[in-house]
């Protein structure tokens, strides 16, 4: 049986670039799907890394200039890997070109863009994923389900951090290919639209939505030197931001991400706490997940350690056999899958623009609150 | 060579006076100390169940009104283990009779009467203590003595928990001898005073001053009926509360305490990021300290789980042998051992009442901040 | 009420002899119980020492001359608590005269003054018990009660493991009061005894008689000073022994005990796989149980961690609230109070001198094994 | 630059032929070699099944006799991926047609086998590799390093576990695809040809020779139906194997594998201390090591958990970021960049057939003791 191609465009060739590709490679081997990716074009601005770039992934041609890609004929799909400042004309301009759009997180600089890329995908009614990869690590997507359950009953807290130190040393430079994270212009925000996001992506889909925030944030490094320019300039982004809500099923919030939590390299957790049960995670171990039912015996009640690679676990059967973990790439692989799967079955995959929209309301309230020193409403 | 010997007269006769009353016959087992503690007198409002007590204890003698036992001239120090609205009163009282005061946390109702007591316990000039026993988990002091020694650096994140989940159900009542923790006429407030302010502690004696809060508050069960009038009534203490804060040091916190947290029975965390170096510890597994230390190797670098179990570890060379552990009751015999040193050193044993103090400016700030929404500065 | 009184000879006052004296002292406090142990006379070879020990722990007399404790017609229990090679001698001749015996473990040296220590005390018919403590950390009860409740089905492995690090060095000395320990004549053996006998105790206990073991022993440092002598000695002891063996319920065991694994201080552990389940323990974190249960459902099945501290679990009703860890030294406060309760109710309390015979016989066929390098049937 | 090729020939379309396809479609996206693997041929019993597997991976042609892929001119490298008694005449085969060979372990039933399959390859003079994956796993390739580094002193002791729980139920049947490793004749043997091996093997690499052995084992469920034949037959395999043994440096190695232990997936652990250090891994948790060191300061030692995720760690630099996990199949994506960059630089890599030969040596002197009850030298 012949299957259908998905032509790909890929703006981007850095690190979530690779991460998208290796997904694009592998899903093919692990998923029985109706659809087959085609690695047609990668862009970027050097071309000579665009070309080592298509060497190594096998995408067959490659391009400077992403509007070239988005008015392709042979391009199905835009995947938007570039840095947060660019998302928003590539992926607007994908739409109105009626390409699908799988636009890295966070979806945009703020609220307007996204609510403009949100409309622009809907209008043409196109596929369109905001790409929160962690909905589907298995333990993550497990976790889900059991919330779903309706097991964990009436929700209390809702709880998640997203911790490193890889920012620390004040020689860390900002701008450029590696470090556009710390550039404000690039980026938008810190932590909070880096870290934050993610971390606000798994709380709206698992606990609902958020009605109001109160945020603190803080720069400890000012100045950094520009990788572009040379020289030392004052640092715009937040590199720690903490914030506490009030969801609308009740519960309470209470958010943190930093990059100056020594010891920490990517300890991404949430925990949510209701009446009859509790769940927790962490990106440091992310194939286990902790769950505590209160309604196991009460003398030997205790929070268990799932290791999440049974093959009736989310995604699991498609990999190798119990106890044996998979990693971070494959959040990617489930979500190609996924979204070709969608294409099959013409009902949308989440996380979607629209949901991505979500989220961003959510950090841009937090960094207002901030600013303010005051609750924000959303 | 005999021993001087310091009366002690109890009040209270209920958790926390077993606690106390466990350390005072405990620590000439373990500590070779100048003093030695006589259970001279307990008091409470029923006679039977004090009688009880000073059976099962061994105390000399009963009453039922405190101020006997203040004014008692054959008693050197009064121990206020009675619900919160009666702290002021009795040490306050007990200091103008001259007598030492060990009282239990939180200090006080409010600021006012925190004040108000330390002003007293000075102006008498009385040894006090305001009893934060968790200073004096073995782990929890070499915490202390690893952030004093410098190794961690410059301090950019202090983060704490107390979570609990024992009031989930909406049938635990309120008011009483066994609950009059949810009793906001007895207790003052609700986790605020009886758990941050253990977050609190530990955190003002780690980290240094904080200069700003700003909290929210939820109580998330409306209504329970009081044992003593067996009639349902409105709930006035905080259930849960989160609060965020900045310290004089420049480093930012982050504190959440609850009774609604499903699975977790005493879940007391504290963790303090520096520059150079990372401490975590948990109540649940006390005889554990974390330690992440950035000097270490790259290859090898690692959290450090610390067994504090060795004969050089705080406290430690009085008890077992490596690896034998200790209890939450151990905390309190280390007091009781500080204390009766402190006598003959005549260098006041910390926390005292004007740490306690400190304590409760905290909390009365954060459940301020909890009820304007504002941030509160201290 | 008036208590019956229970005269206490205590014979030793080294370390166990601190465990016991502590545990009677504590009894009182927090058990509730028709005898009352009184602690007469502590007897020890250096009379000051036993002055000394005498004052701490409020012994009302000293002795010299074990045989004069053991003749006093005012004392009831005989407890012995030196080294090995006294057991015996001090145990018959209390069971001769109609004392009580609490025996420190490993009961004996062999199995042939075991056997004339348990006709002994059986023929006397006085109650007795060989003080292995472990069986009564709330933990290790609970697994216990988990495993006879059937709940485990039909069992499959056994797993033990004792491992130490404190004899590395080989400046360690042997002989003396402090390292009586390594001289194989005062010891009898080395981890065998010392070590491995609790690991049997327990598996005797939770999984039933062995049959047959196969061993393996090692001395690293084969010279030692003594302590005494001031001489260079050869070890005698086992520093290091390893066995596997097949209980008659036809499970499988594999059972370690070392002083010679860096890191570990006292990694005392247990495991025990059956058809329906598994149970773990570990010393070093004594509060806390593990418990796989393959009924919970499929997909959120994981390893349980139990925080053995609830008022419904073994003997925790008696202490503190949820979540507020005992430690080692309350396994022979339970002993103590289990035991004055069996005055009571007239009903031997386990382990018996005869349950210590039973691992007696087990250390024996392994260290023949070892010697041997055959299998040894039991 | 153009790649050389080297052409690959797959004997099997099983689980492990599953892993090494995906090693080598991987390889080129994330190593840059010199050589590119080219999926040629792939070869099954089941020639629709073989096609449905070179469509999945990218095989460009199939075959149903093996021995045709061996001949064939166009192959240079020949993966044995079969049940284990075809290992040798495949290997044997392909190393007389001068090709390069991967064997999956264990290398053969026997040590016959595998002695003449080592002469084969050796006498052919052809790249070979034993493929035992642990090997490189990020976390113990580290451990290697830091043993291989002196840190860890003279060596004590030697521990390593592989405890399953998939074939408890007597209803999980032998033979046939999915289940030979119940069958004795096409595995050998049970855990110790499956599971010990892989202990084995990292045994000898890590801690050197074995000199002698001593084991025993146990077949739980004597009667099992076999896939084939349709018939109850007798179970001819080791469901447990349990074995101590001494190393040529004077430690004491401790090793059990079972398929009977409730709970446990793939709890594939190991542990070895030494005078000034220690390490542990565990499978599970494969990201992951465990380290002790001695000479960290006595107040602050502890055993470090090390995520091995840093771009300094082994393989690590070629993925992602610090703190996102690998997982088990990257192991073999290793594993052939190592074989590939071996052709390049003519430095064979292990492990070689040879390293397999001891590891068999050790297996067959294993079941040989658990047969006689007797200590086996080797």
């Amino acid at each position: 049986m012949m299957k259908k191609k998905l032509n790909i465009g890929m703006i981007g060739y850095g690190f979530m670039a690779r991460t998208h590709s290796n997904a694009w490679r592998r899903v093919d081997n692990f998923f029985d799907l109706e659809y087959t990716p085609v690695l047609k074009t990668v862009c970027g601005l050097v071309k000579e890394e665009a070309q080592a770039f298509a060497d190594r992934w096998g995408y067959e041609s490659v391009e400077t200039d992403w509007r070239k890609v988005v008015e392709d004929k042979n391009i199905d799909l835009i995947e938007v890997c570039v840095p947060n400042n660019f998302h928003a004309v590539i992926a607007i301009a994908a739409a109105k070109a009626g390409k699908m759009v799988i636009c890295e997180k966070p979806l945009a600089l703020n609220v307007a863009q996204a609510l403009e890329m949100t409309e622009a995908v809907e209008a043409a009614g196109v596929p369109n994923i905001a790409s929160f990869n962690y909905r589907r690590i298995p333990a993550v997507t497990l976790a889900k389900n059991i919330i779903d359950s309706g097991k964990l009953g009436k929700i209390f807290h809702y709880r998640a951090n997203f911790l490193q130190d890889w920012t620390i040393s004040a020689d860390v430079p900002q701008g450029g290919m590696a470090t556009w994270r710390l550039d404000a212009k690039a980026a938008g925000s810190g932590v909070t639209g880096d870290l934050l996001a993610h971390c606000i992506d798994l709380a709206l889909w698992q606990n609902g939505s958020i009605s109001s925030v109160n945020a603190m944030t803080e720069t400890f490094v000012k100045e950094r030197k520009n990788v572009e320019s040379g020289k030392m300039e004052s640092v715009g982004i937040d590199d720690a931001c903490t914030f506490f809500c009030r969801f609308d099923n009740g519960s309470l919030g209470n958010f943190e991400a930093t990059r100056y939590a020594r010891g920490h390299k990517a300890l991404f957790t949430f925990e949510i706490n209701g009446e009859n049960g509790s769940i927790a995670w962490d990106l440091h171990d992310l194939q286990r997940l902790s769950f505590f039912d209160h309604n196991d015996s009460g003398l030997t009640r205790g929070w268990r350690s799932i290791h999440v690679t049974d093959g009736d676990h989310p995604y699991m059967s498609k990999w190798w056999v119990p106890g044996l973990s998979i990693g971070y790439e494959h959040s990617f692989v489930h979500q190609a899958a996924d979204f070709l799967e969608s294409l099959s079955t013409g009902k949308a995959t989440c996380p979607t623009f629209r949901d991505g929209l979500e989220t961003q309301k959510v950090c841009d309230a937090v960094l207002d609150s901030a600013k303010t020193g005051q609750w924000v409403n959303l």
